[in-house]
């Protein structure tokens, strides 16, 4: 893992969300991305390194929605920066973990990502991700 | 916020944790600290620019153990740096946050540390914290 690339927070509503981080964080957001897929909203903030993007369901039936009835707002994920997505998910299967994407798919933020299923990962969501260099799928080195 | 300093991660055994996350993160903590005034132990791996630390109740009546009993292993607190913690802390009070610590306290990892109440940040505990750069609490600019 190379870095955080960006922790997850659910939010009932971007927009009360985006005037709410900007309180909180002293800067407001530097995007906006729907992603479609995946039922949800999300808009990014930058700290360092790292983000925080906020998720707002869209269809009430994303991983959102069904996150924000069972626990209210709060974190949802934590992805961590990986230079190769499938030597990670790989590595992870070796060592025991239970992935929820075996394979890499396309994410938020023009990323490949993959998520490890918090029940084998201490009780968090984790989220690997690798920026999109280009549009097929990663080769290993 | 400068960055994410580290997140802070409850777990019921910081051997047992340490063996874990060095599996999740492809690395060995690089340290390990007890802060006998929280009644816990913490151990820290480096990501980046940030860092995850790990958290053990070692009184049974720390605020990890009430963590555990509640929610189970899990995420506990997001700690951003900032470069002046009184100034922060005055900030998020004129901006209507609740402050847990209204004065800088001494933490784990040489720290000066203020935690803002989950109930007015969004569902999760955000810790604030600056290097100590003298054992005195730091003057504003």
């Amino acid at each position: 893992m190379e870095k955080i690339d960006h922790i997850g927070i659910a939010v009932k509503s971007l927009e009360q969300g985006n005037l709410f981080y900007k309180k909180l964080l002293g800067k407001a957001h530097y995007k906006i991305e729907a992603v479609e897929n995946e039922g949800v909203n999300t808009s990014f903030f930058k700290v360092g390194e790292s983000k925080v993007e906020l998720l707002e369901d869209t269809t009430g039936e994303s991983a959102i929605a069904k996150f924000l009835k069972k626990n209210g707002e709060g974190l949802h994920h934590i992805a961590y920066a990986v230079d190769d997505i499938k030597g990670e998910i790989n590595r992870l299967k070796e060592e025991g973990f239970t992935l929820i994407d075996e394979e890499p798919r396309r994410g938020a933020d023009n990323k490949w990502v993959a998520f490890v299923h918090p029940k084998s990962a201490g009780g968090i969501l984790i989220e690997l991700c690798q920026d999109v260099l280009t549009p097929d799928m990663p080769e290993r080195d």
